[in-house]
């Protein structure tokens, strides 16, 4: 984990994207009309027609550009701006070394793994490589009712054969003292979202270790820490837990597992030598007691948040708010709109699953299109 | 695509196997004899016992490792040794630049993209910072009916808690004058088994192309390549195709498509300055007419043979072959068995689907692990 670099590679991300929507305003080909739409609204808008159109900008958007780009549909992608209050990127914007993403077993910069950031800016790279067209602009509403697929953003709207769903989702995280990101907060120095990304990390190693949350997600995320901690406290606001039997079983009868009933986390301070997580104060919602628990890190497995709200039932959403999609594939309950990566992934949610996942919704979207008769040549 | 490359990391690659599996055996720990084993057949071998024993040697088995590893699973590996006659990295050490798994925008060495041995050792790499243990042994047998479950090579037992199969699958060639690699011989110099992987190649650039097969993928490839070539001979052997109909009239409606119809290729040539494809003798079946078909492109289209011979019914395969598993799970007929990558995907078949799927093998078997209680410090 290395906060200092993360912060060069953010702001060297942004500049690029920055210098980016400046060429692509000056070379994009002149925007159309399209001749069925009247509506006072869209002809305010500058107007594309694409066969395909992605809307995210983490490692499933990226990889179904790459995928649809080298397969000549000259995919438009757009990135969106501070989309889900988080830079172009996703999620692994948000953290620093990822040593988990297959290809990159040492980092050409001395350190090992790869950036975050650092991985994000291949992949986008990539994709602009074989002809995708970026828009640094957030997708604000859709309109699937009829086809071609409508999407608005405050000053575009596309006209797509196809669409491809990768908004991803963030991890929910509280906000207290010290739990924030910069200075006097420890995110990133020992808070983390995510123990199978993070609970390898060095400073992790045989120190004591938090974790948040009550059901199935913070019981084998603190079964799984007690791999590298000295030992695991469940820290969890009610006197029960809702996890299913088994996996509280698992967690209860773990004896390097310790669990604080009816408790927050009211302050994370920190180790003043190392600059790092150096404990919590928690306080019994119950009985008022506060206690002070020196722990080296503190995950919170407290859920995540789909960013789907920009569909307006658009397409059909499980009770969580992730895009229902058939398992095995990428269909979402509209043909001709796909779905890939964390937005329709609440189990795995990792990077290369959700790469993987966006290589499928292009080939599944490069089918549909050759079904529908949508491609070079044949229109 | 660069032959010379491609033979040259080859060459390393197997080198540097040999030199880790030497490494290997002397630093291994020592082969425990199991208690509750008593046939003669196993008392001959090596036996060791672990959590988790990973078949394979692409991107799916090494995805797994890398997280199995990093869950401190302690996987072993057997990646093969020509198992169905290839090198240990699978597919991907078939093919030469690979432009479409995501973090590879640029090579480090001038070129674009990766070379498909490359990333494999890379993926390999990696999983062995992270500690997955090595045997450059091919499993010949496989007794999942008890647990432990058991896998044999020539010289090995092992008893593992959990296994991931992840195999992978081969492409079916056509032999014929012309169609091997090597001297005299065209295989990746023009003929390919993998339309969506090499299709953009530059040397397909508006040139004739041809596909072989008469199924849907075989449509769909032909279709796929319209965007390239100047245009494109389906040559088939029958005279009807058994691809489905909408497949089917896609591809005879695309202006761009022609059927060579109760046809077969008896031989590939060069073309001479450039030293690759240059065309094919093609005969019909029934009249025996002979056709010189002047194509920079050929692209076998029929179909994949999945590696599950060994598995000798195990586990539930379908009618192709192919592993079964639970649709977005890796979970197989065997609970505690998990299958990742092109052994249980017959329609996406690309590394990074396979690594997707490989990274999402080894989180259920790390779940699996967590509630059947095999893990550190609980058992």
């Amino acid at each position: 984990m290395n906060c200092m670099h993360r912060s060069r590679f953010l702001i060297k991300s942004l500049l690029s994207r920055a210098r980016t929507i400046t060429r692509l305003g000056s070379t994009l080909s002149q925007p159309q009309r399209p001749p069925s739409l009247s509506s006072p609204v869209m002809s305010r808008l500058e107007t594309h027609t694409t066969r395909l159109c992605i809307v995210g900008s983490g490692p499933a958007a990226h990889t179904a550009a790459i995928y649809a780009a080298r397969a000549e549909l000259k995919p438009l992608l757009f990135e969106g701006w501070m989309a889900n209050d988080i830079a172009p990127g996703g999620q692994l914007t948000t953290t620093t070394d990822v040593e988990n993403f297959p290809g990159f077993p040492v980092c050409s910069k001395s350190y090992e793994g790869i950036l975050g950031a650092e991985l994000t800016e291949k992949f986008r790279k990539q994709s602009e490589r074989f002809g995708t067209t970026f828009f640094t602009e957030t997708v604000t509403k859709v309109d699937f009712m009829s086809k071609p697929f409508k999407l608005f953003t405050d000053s575009r709207a596309v006209l797509a054969d196809a669409v491809i769903l990768a908004t991803g989702a963030v991890a929910k995280r509280l906000s207290f003292p010290g739990s924030g990101e910069g200075s006097g907060g420890f995110w990133n120095r020992g808070i983390s979202a995510c123990a199978v990304c993070d609970g390898a990390a060095p400073i992790f190693r045989d120190k004591p270790l938090a974790v948040i949350g009550g059901g199935d997600s913070a019981m084998e995320e603190a079964n799984f820490l007690t791999k590298y901690g000295s030992n695991v406290y469940i820290i969890h606001r009610r006197d029960a837990f809702r996890a299913s039997k088994i996996m509280q079983q698992r967690a209860l009868a773990n004896p390097k597992i310790d669990v604080i009933w009816n408790s927050t986390v009211v302050e994370a301070y920190g180790d003043v030598e190392r600059g790092v997580l150096g404990g919590l104060t928690v306080k019994n919602v119950v009985s008022g007691e506060v206690l002070d628990l020196k722990v080296s890190g503190l995950f919170f497995a407290i859920g995540h948040e789909p960013a789907t709200k920009f569909l307006d039932g658009a397409v059909k959403l499980d009770s969580d708010g992730y895009v229902v999609t058939k398992p095995g594939s990428t269909q979402t309950s509209v043909a001709g709109v796909f779905a890939a990566g964390d937005v329709q992934d609440k189990k795995y949610r990792q990077a290369v699953t959700a790469a993987g996942t966006g290589c499928m919704a292009a080939l599944d979207a490069e089918h549909y299109l050759q079904e529908i008769g949508s491609q070079q040549g044949i229109e």
